[in-house]
């Protein structure tokens, strides 16, 4: 567990080791980082503490790292570039061995890469910033939300909306975007997970022979419940209203099912439904949401045992690691009352 | 803002600041730490991060600190001493200038009073430990929990039942707690939150002239949604059961659905509910459910402010701030089916 660098030679470093062991002794973190050089601390940067996702994977990074040693230290980025690169200043500051970071602008890494070449190892959660050599830990968004999209259409559904934050991280609107995968499909891992939930959105479709309806596809723009809500109520009060609705994330969620109940909707009678996430509340409310479930405490657990790995010398090229999502099946989705168009 | 002491004396502190301003440099954090002394770091050691109640309070100490220049490093104890203990030496060893803490054993506060002791002042939430002179902010558990019971006893129920976790910070069992209270009822402040809502939970029951069944009064005996599910299961599925259910936290209260909806229990029909802690999905599930809300963002605001007030040298008395939490009523409450006995 202990690294090749440090300012100990080996030999020192070995018979430290020996005299703990001889006395019974079981050093503390500053104890070690006089042997290591090193403080013993992961830091972590979460895109969003209030995000459920974030909460339980730092959770379980900190089962992880406590089980080699470690202690970790955690800050909130919000998502915005600026209050990440002051969070990365201030985990450097305290001097961590390295750093878990869900990136709030993937074109914008300058801060990560500078980090790296002070000589503190990244790992990427949930995202990956373009020009990065840095390990990362994702699911499979493109996938998994393909297979939701594919669900309801089996149902029957032709009308389908999508419901998502589509604002960081690329810089077009949804009808460029919509014109670029025609032209070249962007690479899934240069998009931010609610891009990449659309490329599934759109495979669905196109796999199906389905024509795109743009105006189905809702950009929130942020990750607020109150813009979810007010954007799902505009979606489900129009004409030719959509029999179903996939929503992007687990903010989403809970906005669209307020606008839902709002508008005295009953799922899956006069909407079936389908959210990315499945959240607590999904197998106890009447019907139970049928729900992609991201794999977040095995993705905390690798992204620790990445960053462990980096502190303690691995040099090898960089590990991509991407985990399936999988689709729990509830009683939120059955054909639409109406024969669609 | 800044501090009266340090290693800089006040002349050279006051010719730095001018001669920064004169630049037009507005300092950095390290900058402004050698000014200072300090790191412009504030500490928190969070119960549970997987509590939605730790993230909201964490993202308001999180804004309020940014807006004074202070960084926010954030730690998580899982409600066990050890744990806590950890945490807060690291914390220490990252120089933080304050740490907000919510101990996790009101009893054994010494980790706490040295820190206070080793110049880092400290700032309580949710809960205050015996013999730590170290400002609080707290809510009002045993008014609101009254509040609510009071509630359920005013629409006829005369079997309520009461599902809390009982286990930490009080070292006898619920039948020993039920004497004491009779002898001698104890301070709410040096009680856990849950015991605190126990208190108010019998002081409805006083009030009205109820008499306590103390079968009705499940420990679950920790935080955790299975143990929750399962001592709900068994309440529901007795003899005599509850027509009322009042969840004494948010894990509860998840747990409680849980079995209510294995059960086939239809609300309020089958049974009235009043959950304490007012969760997102308490809106949109139908009915909805009647809930107390603590002011969560408040809370954490206020102990930021306090943890700033005493890293900027103040040092008046001990501030408990206790604050109010309030009922917001649903339709998960109506009169039992069946006249109670």
């Amino acid at each position: 567990m202990l690294g090749g660098y440090g300012y100990s030679s080996d030999a020192i470093r070995d018979r430290v080791r020996e005299a703990a062991a001889g006395l019974g002794y079981r050093p503390n973190r500053l104890a070690r980082g006089l042997i290591t050089g090193r403080t013993q601390t992961i830091g972590v940067v979460a895109a969003d503490i209030e995000n459920a996702f974030y909460a339980s994977a730092i959770r379980s990074v900190g089962d992880v790292a406590r089980s080699h040693g470690f202690g970790v230290i955690v800050t909130n980025s919000d998502e915005n570039l600026q209050l990440e690169r002051e969070a990365v200043q201030l985990l450097m500051e305290k001097r961590v061995d390295g750093i878990i970071v869900s990136p709030a602008d993937l074109n914008r890494p300058k801060h990560l890469l500078d980090a790296v070449a002070a000589g503190c190892p990244i790992v990427q959660i949930d995202r990956v910033a373009r020009g990065l050599e840095a390990d990362s830990v994702t699911v499979d968004n493109v996938g998994a939300a393909r297979q939701c999209v594919e669900r309801l259409i089996a149902a029957g559904h032709r009308r389908i909306g999508f419901l998502a934050e589509l604002e960081i991280g690329y810089l077009g609107d949804v009808a460029s975007f919509l014109k670029l995968v025609k032209k070249a499909p962007p690479e899934p891992h240069t998009l931010y997970p609610s891009w990449q939930r659309l490329l599934g959105y759109l495979g669905a479709h196109r796999g199906a022979g389905l024509a795109i309806e743009p105006r189905l596809i809702r950009r929130v723009g942020a990750y607020s419940v109150a813009a979810a809500r007010a954007t799902t109520h505009a979606l489900l009060s129009g004409e030719q209203r959509p029999t179903a609705l996939f929503t992007g994330d687990g903010t989403m969620s809970v906005g669209a099912l307020e606008a839902i109940t709002a508008l005295g909707f009953a799922i899956p009678a006069d909407l079936s439904l389908i959210c990315f996430d499945d959240l607590d509340w999904m197998k106890f409310v009447r019907p139970g949401i049928t729900a992609a479930s991201q794999p977040v405490h095995e993705m905390g657990r690798a992204a620790a045992e990445l960053i462990l790995s980096r502190i303690n010398g691995d040099t090898a090229p960089v590990h991509r690691i991407v985990l399936p999502a999988s689709l729990t099946e509830r009683r939120s989705v059955e054909p639409p009352a109406e024969p669609a168009a």
